[in-house]
């Protein structure tokens, strides 16, 4: 990396912020990272665990000064805080986020910090079902895609910059229009936690009649389900943000298991196995 | 295991009937394992993994004088395999099948073999994607469910026989009534096969729209996926021997999807949390 910073401000260190920052302070990207959130103790275990160097409850504490802003939050905490840094920003500071949606973030924090600040919107495609400063691991970003999605309005050298941040981590850089991003996203992630979510609900109706029933399950339902443990909250948020997308994709989903429904009802042995041959034909190749 | 067998006969030594014949070569259940396919070279490498003593291509070798028959094949195949054995069993010959689905083969098996013969439908509800005898491993089965299906008609002694086969596995023996067994394996494992199907399908529909689209995909994605790497072959036949119980479980499935896509359409964060909290509630547990 070209620049060395002199102040990061990292606000959220959970485990995305938290990766973020260990691999910034393990290649030395700044002087100094901060953090920033509202519980202490996790504060405190993100110093010890070393994914930080010092924290303050004050968010303008950790802001102010800051060469680059990181909002490592739920989606619509990023919009919310976005808000609140903004009197707090240096004037070259630049801002970035590392949220699920893209739409809506970018458009708000173009309105509030574009004129006189420079926004980067981000989001590394990475991730457990864990969260929490604990889950945190430098490599969590290794090559994993972090897509960036700067608009005509981006300011050429904040782009640069959090570029070269993502790049440090391991992350293979890709450049998409906010709402692309957004519609590509609702496919490959959101629709997948929808059906883990809905497959577990749909088990659960099904447990006065089937007592233990879960507790017969095998591998194939625990892997499917396992993103089923994700934090409801920020899904909700990233379902509120990414609505129209994710509907879609979930109809389009529905149209899937209807052809495979029609298909079983039909007795059509031939259709099924076909629909069958194709996934497993993309999936083998992945 | 009290009795020892002079000759155990499994008919296909793929990653079911290979493991199953690993471990009671281990556990000396048998004096001699014998082992029929179709295909030498899958046999021979049966042999040499160690998952059956020697093998045959002609089934009446493999199948008389056995004192177990086991069919580890694709539900279909039971039922076929089934009806050609029938003239070459001896007279006390148990016979024994691993089918994910039970209502169907326990029926035929009944009508062909039980006025003469002694047959208890059994399901180890274990496996991975992989398919064929290198896949084997001897602790596929250990506190993995093996859910047993006898009838009215089932003869104790058999019953009593197949379940010490499955117990020296590892396994967690169940009983259970067959049209039972297919409807709970219509939920927890049946749906998430179409689901995971399903689900790379309507992925790939988009592809055109987003070149490179699975390439962008995570681990929620991937884990989800997995099962679509399954034997086409094996789950058609599968559908068609439980179709009811899996459109039934299906149509439950897209309402649950259904109530989520509403939930998020309407903007009702409350009740989207809702759902997650209780899918996460339950997923958690497990």
């Amino acid at each position: 990396m070209g620049t060395r910073l002199e102040k990061l401000a990292i606000i959220g260190v959970g485990l995305i912020g938290g990766s973020f920052g260990l691999s910034c302070r393990e290649n030395r990207i700044a002087k100094v990272v901060w953090g920033y959130g509202r519980r202490e103790p996790k504060l405190q275990k993100a110093v010890e665990l070393g994914l930080i160097d010092r924290y303050s409850l004050d968010l303008r504490e950790v802001v102010e000064d800051a060469d680059v802003v990181a909002l490592a939050l739920p989606v619509e905490s990023i919009i919310l805080t976005g808000e609140k840094i903004f009197p707090y920003l240096g004037k070259n500071a630049v801002v970035t986020d590392v949220g699920s949606t893209k739409e809506k973030i970018v458009k708000r924090m173009e309105e509030i910090l574009a004129p006189k600040f420079r926004f980067v919107g981000a989001h590394p495609i990475a991730g457990t079902e864990k969260s929490g400063p604990e889950a945190a691991f430098a490599g969590l970003f290794k090559d994993r895609y972090c897509i960036l999605t700067p608009t005509e309005g981006t300011d050429a050298g904040a782009l640069d910059l959090v570029r070269e941040l993502w790049e440090q981590t391991g992350a293979r850089v890709a450049i998409m229009d906010p709402e692309e991003h957004d519609r590509l996203l609702a496919l490959i992630s959101h629709l997948p936690h929808m059906a883990a979510y809905a497959l577990v609900n749909c088990l659960s109706q099904r447990e006065g009649e089937f007592p233990g029933l879960f507790s017969y399950t095998a591998g194939g339902f625990k892997d499917f389900s396992r993103i089923a443990s994700s934090s409801p909250l920020m899904w909700k948020e990233i379902c509120l943000h990414n609505g129209k997308a994710i509907v879609q994709a979930i109809e389009s989903f529905r149209a899937n298991l209807l052809e495979i429904a029609e298909a079983i009802e039909r007795g059509n042995g031939e259709k099924i196995e076909k629909i069958f041959q194709n996934s497993k034909g993309i999936r083998d190749s992945l």
